[in-house]
């Protein structure tokens, strides 16, 4: 269910931010890997709105605000140029278009992966709210994605309720969205 | 024992961020749970300095820096405001009137809090000081903060010491003040 | 074996941030501690690159800059300086010469630190990279500086690699670089 009207599902913005996948000299790893995660976890109707881009400020800004505020997206899920190379700016990006940050995401996501590699704390991956989206960072690798998603996943349902968007259901036992019994106060 | 002159208190803001409770819509059930906490586990003398304000940027700013720079405040503890939602702007209002920010503060609340729900991360309590005045924020409901303020209280009376704040003393066994042996080089 | 020119040691800048120290009125040992730690650690051939100087805001920007852009440092290790107390400023000082921060290490150090003592919360270090050297703080306690490095240590010639730096091996078993197998995407 979705409480928008019936049948009409919410989209989520899937941003593979990369140089080779948006050269063509590499397949798109990420950007597939989300979509199935989302496919597998949301019971609610959702479509994507999937997009690559470069290693570029201006374009992962631009794109960020494209598909938040054109197309509609409740969450955008971003993968790719969280780490410490200097083309890896995905971070300043979401920071830059975003009005309010959320360090719990990263700071969980990092603990989650730092469980499988000490490299985890190269990662600077981060999550913040602009208008009634969610976006959230997340590396490149498919393994990492589904384990960073997995760690945090169950939060977003009730931030898409706080900050005024679709009420998001998933498939227990799979994934369970916590929702605390009473309203915020 | 005080590091001030013998009787005297020290004072300690307690402010409430809420749209409801400023309207009177609602009971003030943080602000009395930071008051219960403190008279539970403070042995040396302290005087609360309450107040309520609504959810307002310039509203919550001048609150912090009127009980900071007017009422004396060696700390101040906030609860509400905040999460993810639009309205949520304490961690901003907190940020805008401290010259140093404290992470880890915000780090182990939401560690400590994730042991019990999920949605731990969509908190974005931080601390940090002004002038000699440690401030930090915790959430609304009384649960978490006791839960919070048990995971940081340790560590506040030192870190007074080292901002030039009052010598805080604590009810032992309840909660241990922690205190290097040597002065910090 | 080091990735430059056979026989040519990659600089490794130590800073030791203290007031008394450099007044002479203390005996480092900050930084004795860094220089024992890479000796101890590192097998690839490299050149401590020492300093020490006082809290203050533009001396420690200058010093770091000057590690960094003339000495050539591929990797700055700071000690000192990172507390709550008025004149701690070593990561504020940090920032101002980075383009680019690492979260994950000082939320890192702080969890490790935690498990010591709970004032571990009052430090503030972090790292960030200018140019193509990685700078990390650490804290002052010897004890401290070689619990922080045998945690964010085994991510740091896995960093430099990524942000084109020197290519560092280390001591097995004594400390481990992870390196994932493929490069990263």
């Amino acid at each position: 269910m979705c409480c928008m009207a019936a049948g009409m599902a919410c989209h989520i913005g899937i941003l593979t931010v990369s140089d080779r996948v948006s050269r063509g000299e590499y397949a798109d790893r990420g950007g597939p890997a989300i979509d199935d995660y989302l496919t597998d976890v949301l019971s609610s109707p959702w479509k994507a709105v999937a997009r690559v881009v470069p290693d570029e400020l201006p374009r992962v800004c631009d794109a960020l605000c494209d598909m938040v505020d054109n197309a509609g997206c409740c969450l955008v899920i971003t993968t790719g140029g969280t780490g410490p190379a200097p083309r890896d700016i995905t971070p300043e990006a979401t920071e830059s278009v975003c009005q309010k940050m959320m360090p719990g995401f990263g700071e969980l996501m990092r603990q989650v992966s730092l469980q499988k590699v000490p490299t985890a704390i190269l990662s600077r991956q981060t999550a913040g709210i602009r208008g009634t989206c969610l976006i959230v960072n997340l590396p490149g690798q498919p393994r990492a994605i589904v384990e960073c998603l997995d760690a945090v996943f169950p939060a977003i349902p009730y931030c898409l309720d706080l900050i005024g968007g679709p009420y998001l259901t998933t498939r227990e036992p799979r994934l369970v969205a916590y929702r605390p019994k009473k309203p915020k106060k």
